[in-house]
């Protein structure tokens, strides 16, 4: 991705880039949930970790290795931590990751895997006001031990959160277009705002002469933007409830105001979605089209259900959906699984078993 | 991955293809493992559902659906099941997967994700001598229930196989070149017929004018192919010894006398690794690469390491690795994994920590 895209990119001259692959991943036409075939998924979830995390993840250890730097700090909710992991090992640089209370353990098992040593700090990530003096302690440890303090978003990082926009640039030569509208969750806010930066460039160089409508999806317990822009304010807010959906559950304003602006200078808007219609989406997507990906990663595609059914949207839109984070990283469990999985004898191998 | 290479596949006319994205997957150069540049993983593992078996699965499902099927029944050591199940859903085909006894417990959670029922059969899996009986019985209930017994073998499925076969393409494509050597997994054997018959299509088009050595590496519990290839017979053989690394644990001969003759044909050879020697090299991979597979995933390239220290192949020769499985599909738990991961408070940032 990074040798294709250079020249949009913050890569310093004659450094290699060396990748895992990550970027160019698949856009898939939905076949069941708008059969007309003008929905589509940019498969994130298929990036080499299992989350678009990578595209941010490697080019931030790439600046921070041609820099000359040996290591890095950074904190995580999940997806971060084992895309840095994986690209410091890539690259040689030793990884320290601060990881909040709350983080999956599948998504926490995934980052030693590439040797990083991980930190799981009691009380981050419960709330914003038991977080907030950890988080200022890291920065100050930053500073203190002059080692870079990794954060996947463009208020702390925003030379590696250009990593995000070739998803863009993706889209429009997967598709042969730009699209109308492209739905993205909105955690931190930083996904969004990279993608729209990145039609945008499309733009200013004459590669096309239209933008899509960005479309900002977010849980309604973690509505930092939505509200606030369909109040037409300029600004995001800080909430004081959170989601349940693993890496969407951010209560401050990071990237989330920068966000908000996107949406606004493209013409798109907001959508609310509660956590069970997060889960319903993931679970029609892995039954019906046969993609599998972890609550967060559905999100999108419940937005774009919602906004049909509200009317917001036409079916006849060109619509694209960004799948975020794999299934596998989260992995469906419990008794809903257990369920479809019977023990069985080789006698049992009669009519009725599949009737 | 079907459209592209449809002149290549036995694709009925006029059916649309409709895929998830499988195939094309990155060709990735080996940083550390050769700092020559000489070695390339090819990234399988970020197929759609985590593996190689996707590429199988969307053609064989293909196949399926456009005969005017509505169901079908498969077997499954853990990854071919995945595979269908999510191609079936995509396909709207009813799937019933009949797995064996030692099938990882992620693999078995990812297949009813996809909708797909599950049937874990006592006994089977265990041993040739139990597995074989039920495994008659599956073969007489398609014939009695008339619904297709689809295994993922050259030997039952001979048309989905050919799915295989754009590897070669892509690796030739990626490269810019024929690679010197492929080394490729062997449980079955399937996989590397398939590469092998990719490879021929391209020579016999007058697309390349040489092949490469196809090298096939097998557990040294499993060497159903390597000890007779290096007797020179002509057929494989059956063993009653097996290896814990999950989706090598082929007893019998079901494609690897077809693998057998395709290695000799390209003038390749055998390698014998043992089980730590794979779980050497799929850590090797993680910390040093960056790349997270199963361990059978990891197999290839500890068949490359082996044959380097051997002094069987050299440095200098291009070597291709097909890494098979995503790590996420039999994740890394238990103490390795733990004593990387530290329970801190926030006080505990200092120095010390990442000293």
């Amino acid at each position: 991705m990074l040798e294709k895209y250079r020249q949009f990119l913050p890569i310093p001259k004659g450094v290699e880039t060396n990748d895992l692959g990550e970027g160019n991943t698949p856009m898939v036409r939905s076949g069941t949930l708008n059969p007309g075939g003008n929905l589509l998924f940019k498969m994130e979830q298929m990036n080499p970790t299992g989350s678009f995390k990578d595209r941010f993840a490697s080019l931030e250890t790439l600046l921070i290795k041609s820099s000359g730097r040996q290591a890095f700090i950074a904190t995580s909710s999940g997806n971060t931590g084992a895309a840095l992991a994986a690209y410091a090992a890539r690259r040689g640089l030793d990884c320290f990751l601060f990881v909040n209370e709350v983080v999956p353990e599948s998504k926490l098992n995934q980052m030693p895997v590439y040797g990083a040593k991980v930190f799981r700090v009691k009380d981050f990530g419960i709330s914003h006001e038991l977080s907030a003096p950890i988080f200022q302690r890291l920065q100050e440890f930053s500073v203190e031990e002059n080692i870079p303090l990794v954060i996947s978003a463009y208020k702390y990082c925003p030379d590696g959160m250009e990593g995000v926009k070739p998803i863009a640039y993706e889209i429009v030569e997967q598709l042969g277009k730009v699209p109308d509208r492209v739905f993205v969750p909105v955690g931190g806010g930083g996904l969004l705002s990279g993608i729209w930066r990145g039609f945008c460039d499309l733009k200013e160089n004459g590669i096309v002469d239209s933008l899509p409508k960005m479309m900002a999806v977010q849980p309604e317990l973690n509505d930092t933007l939505v509200t606030p822009l369909s109040q037409s304010l300029d600004k995001a807010r800080e909430v004081s409830t959170t989601t349940t959906i693993s890496g969407l559950a951010v209560q401050v304003d990071i990237d989330a105001t920068m966000a908000l602006q996107s949406v606004k200078a493209s013409g798109g808007a907001g959508v609310l979605v509660t956590d069970e219609q997060i889960r319903d989406a993931k679970t029609r997507l892995s039954m019906e089209e046969g993609i599998y990906v972890e609550a967060a990663g559905a999100s999108s595609v419940t937005g774009y259900l919602k906004a049909l059914a509200d009317g917001a949207v036409s079916e006849d839109e060109t619509s694209v959906c960004i799948l975020t984070g794999h299934g596998l990283k989260d992995a469906a469990t419990g008794s809903d699984i257990a369920s479809r999985i019977h023990d069985i004898t080789a006698d049992d191998i009669t009519k009725e078993l599949v009737a």
